[in-house]
């Protein structure tokens, strides 16, 4: 048994450092690489990844994983996590014949770079074949991985552990009922003060702005860089050196301050988790939806609040006098929650993004169902625009062609945007049974929630599934009641409804 | 033949693209990357580094790159030279024992985080027993590369093909001779005006003057990026991406301006590579001396031109209006010509560097040959630096601690510096029969340098040695006598002697 543990110990160490290569190499590429420089980038991790490939679903890999998974009761917690989470990810590869996976792979490389041609030409019948395969490969990753499921589960399961339409269902049906009647509401009132934000900031100062504002959430540099990129992201390694990116714009600087706080909140996670979960595949944030709740929790229900503007507004005051003069805590507060609803998800604001998330997984559900073909798509997805947010849908560019995520396959991914907001509140209201976080981000004392976060979350990596560490830290189930009731809460005050 | 041959490719191709992400993480490592991610970066890279040792020495790959090579008159032109080249980067790994490999590559990361210790308190003692294992190791690394040559020739041409101390002794005893005297009598006279060189230099403009200098050495920065890093350096993988990066002080602009033209000219070179080369060992520059010829000709012999000045002085002008309020062209060019023989080999001038790559090689060749042992070379270093320069060395830290290369690893290395002078200098004398060098600086028609440079040497990259390199460029042998001719012109005409 020693030995195979130490056969196991190998195989993960080099899945590890092959990752970690490859990791450096996106990052890389995402940000300084000079742009002529992708082709033979995207050709050597093509070699580094056919031989993760090959390693994974190696007979003699196989065969060592399980003959371990089968003795896992006889060893430690983490190694039989560690399995667990391996067979996991072997699911699909197990299944799925190398020359498939190799020919999906080289359609999702030319989709993207078709829908990028598309979105810019505002041309859908260039993209719509390449939609439609993808689609129909998702079907058939679907029985791969899980042949006994409806298959847009098996892919929903894919991106979040343990979440089916089953649990989405009633939670967007709800979003419905609960959200769009306060976004009609909020349509009809007068918008606050909030051109200032549109002044010249210049992005030297903006980059001061980024410096204290890491500081202030307490991210250890030595640990975790910050560098530009077209669009922010946070990528990491291991606990001691995580990456987060931020895109600045002369005209907008509260799209770097709350990318930096965003993609902070990822780091967060990434840095807190246990040093004994390092190196091996428990290390790394326990889903796409617990991600985006820290960093959506730091953004929103801390970096938004009307607590943290007194924390805020002395160092943009500091940093910007001329372009803060006569703007109050108050009118900064309103204006960094303008509530527009717009046609484009990655502008929008915090009420009514979930919105766009809600119309993308109607559509998901019912293209892979076959409900809707791709010809009609973009007329279902314009009308949802209308009904749920108001909004005319004017092109295919700034409509359904606007994500790049079908284009890279992922189907079933933008759900846990959502999910992560309502884990997120979930969160909030059981640290306020403990202490007031409003008092104690006015008194500085914002270290506290880092705390609960680092003690009830960070900690545990992904030791436990998502569902598992929202009862274990809320000591309740998933209840996204309390992300409707925070919303409404929030912004029919600030809207005076 | 044709399957060996495809097996040929897939083993380099293989390596490329090993080598390609180990020198992304060591790019990303000195440039973007917190410092607390240095031991697991080291962690996954020797993961990678073993699997292409394994890869390389393997039987397979020896009996393959055996069979090859035996019938390489029946192969064209460009996988002989493959087979040629593979041949000797294998020369020391297939005699090494892979114990000894791995021992020394963790001797030497501990001498590096010693040597650094060392450095910073001024303690040589501390770090002499790690030189002095270094220096064995050297001893028996050139044993197991050529058996047949004396040490240190056998470690000079691991890092100058065809070189050996019956060329570098000629070299450096003429240097000696020819430059040591003059250094002498410029040591004598008055200093021209160069004050205004340090006046601060905003960093933000810093950077712009990086831009424009990448502009007009016709640098095309898709192909290209620059960054920061703490010392300059260039890196690449293929002709499409190359790297360079800089260091800001805002109390010496001249430091980052000729940080830029310097690692431009080695950018230059291998995005000059003809594109046949690419993904091959061909791909990237002859040899370090030939890579330090292109580097220091566009630092030097180009941008440290009276003629340079003409393109120069507006653009630094432009920027910086204040700091250059009453600075002429002329006296622009006396202070980036400034000689002052110095301790610091990275902070030397033109005339004086070589004189510490000479102090370098005496000392190295007496080291590998046991006429120097650790305990006298610093001794011998001081003496070296007051016959040649005419300096007194204080301590330890800018004397014999100086250096990173021999915490390295690298004996043999140094040499390779002074002798991309003395090729630069070779190329200028040719390229001045073909046409006016200077007149055509002037005249902005530094393209016509670009050209013969490309056409002449980048154009080959590996495809030759260097020394057929540069018979085939200058229609003769090497002969140093041209780079000592350019020295006193330059120097004797500024101090009018």
């Amino acid at each position: 048994m020693e030995n195979r543990l130490k056969e196991f110990k190998t195989l993960t160490d080099t899945l590890y450092a092959k990752n970690h290569l490859l990791g450096v190499m996106i990052f890389d590429g995402e940000t300084i690489a000079p742009i002529a420089s992708a082709d033979a980038r995207s050709k050597s991790m093509s070699v580094i990844n056919e031989e993760i490939f090959k390693l994974l679903t190696s007979p003699s890999s196989q065969e060592l994983i399980n003959y371990l998974y089968e003795k896992r009761s006889s060893l430690d917690e983490i190694t039989q996590r560690e399995l667990t989470l391996i067979k996991r990810s072997l699911k699909l590869l197990k299944n799925m014949p190398m020359n498939e996976y190799v020919e999906y792979q080289s359609l999702l490389n030319k989709a993207q770079v078709v829908w990028s041609q598309a979105k810019k030409a505002n041309d859908y019948e260039m993209f719509k074949p390449y939609l439609e395969k993808i689609i129909e490969y998702n079907k058939k990753i679907a029985a791969y991985y899980a042949p006994e499921k409806e298959p847009y589960d098996a892919l929903l399961e894919m991106y979040e552990y343990g979440m089916s339409m089953a649990d989405y269902d009633p939670f967007f049906d709800e979003m419905q009922k609960q959200i769009v009647p306060t976004l009609k509401e909020i349509s009809n009132k007068p918008l606050p003060e909030y051109k200032f934000l549109s002044m010249p900031f210049s992005i030297e100062k903006q980059k001061i702005l980024s410096d204290r504002i890491m500081d202030l959430m307490g991210l250890d540099r030595t640990c975790c860089s910050i560098t530009e990129s077209e669009h922010p992201f946070t990528t990491g390694f291991n606990k001691w050196d995580l990456r987060i990116t931020t895109h600045y714009y002369e005209n907008m600087f509260e799209s770097s301050l709350y990318s930096v706080i965003h993609e902070g909140g990822h780091a967060m996670y990434e840095m807190g988790i246990d040093d004994k979960y390092q190196f091996t595949n428990i290390a790394g944030g326990a889903s796409l939806g617990m991600h985006e709740s820290q960093s959506r929790f730091y953004e929103n229900i801390i970096g938004r609040s009307k607590a943290f503007m007194s924390l805020l507004h002395p160092i943009i005051c500091d940093i910007f006098p001329e372009q803060m003069k006569g703007v109050s805590e108050e009118t900064l507060y309103k204006a960094l929650n303008l509530v527009h609803p717009s046609l484009i998800r990655i502008e929008a604001d915090e009420l009514s993004y979930s919105l766009h998330i809600l119309i993308r997984y109607e559509i998901e559900k019912m293209l892979i169902s076959g409900e809707l073909n791709v010809d009609e798509a973009p007329k279902y997805w314009n009308k949802l625009y209308k009904d749920y947010l108001g909004v005319d849908v004017p092109d295919y560019r700034s409509g359904i062609l606007q994500d790049i995520h079908w284009a890279g396959g992922s189907i079933g991914y933008f759900p846990t945007y959502a999910l992560g907001s309502a884990y997120g509140a979930q969160m909030l209201a059981k640290m306020n049974e403990s202490f007031d976080i409003n008092k104690d981000i006015t008194e500085n004392k914002i270290q506290n929630i880092h705390k609960w976060l680092n003690k009830n979350i960070h900690v545990h990596g992904s030791m436990y599934d998502p569902k598992k560490i929202i009862s274990m830290a809320c000591k309740e189930e998933f209840n996204p009641q309390y992300y409707f009731d925070y919303l409404n809460n929030k912004f029919k005050d600030i809207y005076e409804i």
